[in-house]
């Protein structure tokens, strides 16, 4: 049986920054929106939370202040560092803050073999008393996924969801791609999306999950596509989705990660800079840019 | 004037591990054999040296043990990390473990834009009381320099070098891009070449130091082939590197790092194994290909 924790919205809030220290007033403010609109998950620490940027003992305060304020709704929280010691001290202290799953991407330096991201995914296991969702994301990681090591390690017996970034565009061909993975891995692992342009397709093709980047700042918007779908209106989520298809073009030129700490900056929702050096928010054009679809972006919530 | 820093033989040892510690030992045997060896500089901590895989303490523990034990041959350490604040402690470390350079490779978890790298560069140059070289090793960073960028922060007052991955493979095509560089930035900046099977071609088309691999374990092969070359006699130096073809195959099939610790593992300078977990040395076919060449390796020095 699927865990509920890796269904439905699962909502990637920012950590907002303030000169190197988490914002802490303004991180339980963005918590405490997801849980009052009621997402399904909150994935706290994800590469929107910026946590490889974090010391351990951010990441630890911030799963605690997650938790803490998420209302009960489950929280999960990115493990990954490059340093395999630091896995595990993130981990322990993430489980000690009442996390309910873990992500880990193989965070390297250098590029690892599909052995070494084998073995880094099993031994971690061995510290988890919460399910764990594998992350495939090579644009952070520089590592890709085979199909073969994707299905290795989801046999792990802690993994409990896949997060997925790449996807083939159209429904049918997603759906093929969901099928085959589905057919080779245990039946109570989840697939989600990432990538929030692909959601749509990605949750009409069969995923079971988005873990969402606009979620983090709009969840009832994220929320009222992944509702279409449920309910099996594909049309209106696709309409829903091509609504944000200006915001989805900045997030493909200039990061999602730029443009959302850019947003929350300008909403007043965290103070300015509040990415991490030398992370910027946007600037110039590409503010410009952004600053044309302001008002579109006042009616998401 | 260039500083005598950043000619010549610049020697990049590994940094053995021991079960999550530096194997310190082997670690003071490895430079103990640099420095009798005479090579110009020593680039301890850098990529071969598992810079991105240790903690603050550790990487500062390196840079004393490497100043200690160099008999007066200055040392150069990499100060590259994702956390801004740990750069900047990690350099302060360097430089009161007495260093006489420091390396800087924009290592991030998002990819981050020109802009961005150029800032992370301008502002830790604020805090140098040592030169430092440009570390362009998109392989490693996800990030690749434009030329245009590379000039940009060359003109930084506290740049001394760069070093390059990147290079044309014949001699005059090589020679004409070191041209064009040289042209646009300071005179007093060495231009220096990294990727060892690159290193003739580099050096005889007017680099002025080899970023060597080899020669943080076989200073005295890696010398010969710069005297060779700095001696005129690009001949010998190519016949000298074209013998080394079979280490560069596998360097280019399996990565540098795990070849270099293999042959470390192999010939007992280190304890095995000595990378960083999840990173490991070669077994299989790859360690067979190795163990084909292993009589020829020995003639190394």
């Amino acid at each position: 049986m699927k865990s509920s924790m890796f269904e439905g919205l699962s909502a990637f809030p920012l950590t907002p920054m303030l000169q190197g220290e988490i914002d802490e007033k303004a991180f339980i403010s963005l918590i405490g929106n997801l849980a009052a609109a009621g997402v399904n998950s909150i994935g706290a620490l994800g590469s929107t939370g910026s946590y490889a940027y974090l010391t351990i003992e951010q990441r630890a305060r911030a799963a605690k202040l997650a938790t803490e304020n998420a209302n009960g709704i489950p929280v999960m929280v990115g493990i990954g560092a490059i340093r395999y010691e630091d896995v595990l001290k993130v981990t322990e202290d993430a489980q000690n803050a009442g996390v309910s799953a873990v992500m880990l991407a193989p965070v390297s330096y250098q590029t690892p073999t599909a052995e070494e991201v084998y073995a880094l995914y099993e031994n971690v296991s061995k510290y988890l008393s919460v399910p764990l969702c594998i992350y495939d994301n090579p644009a952070t990681t520089g590592f890709e996924f085979s199909d073969e090591l994707l299905i290795e390690v989801a046999k792990l017996p802690t993994v409990g969801s896949i997060k997925l970034t790449r996807l083939p565009e159209d429904i049918p061909t997603a759906k093929e791609r969901i099928s085959f993975l589905r057919q080779q891995i245990p039946e109570s692992i989840s697939v989600g999306i990432g990538g929030d342009w692909r959601a749509t397709t990605g949750l009409s093709a069969g995923c079971n999950a988005w873990y969402s980047i606009i979620g983090g700042l709009f969840p009832r918007t994220a929320l009222d596509i992944v509702n279409a779908v449920q309910s099996g209106d594909i049309k209106r989520a696709e309409m829903l989705s091509r609504a944000l298809e200006p915001l989805w073009q900045l997030f493909r030129a200039y990061g999602s990660l730029r443009v959302m700490a850019t947003i929350a900056e300008l909403f007043n929702y965290v103070e300015s800079p509040c990415l991490p050096f030398p992370l910027r928010s946007l600037t110039g054009d590409a503010l410009h840019r952004l600053e044309l679809i302001q008002e579109d972006l006042r009616n998401l919530q």
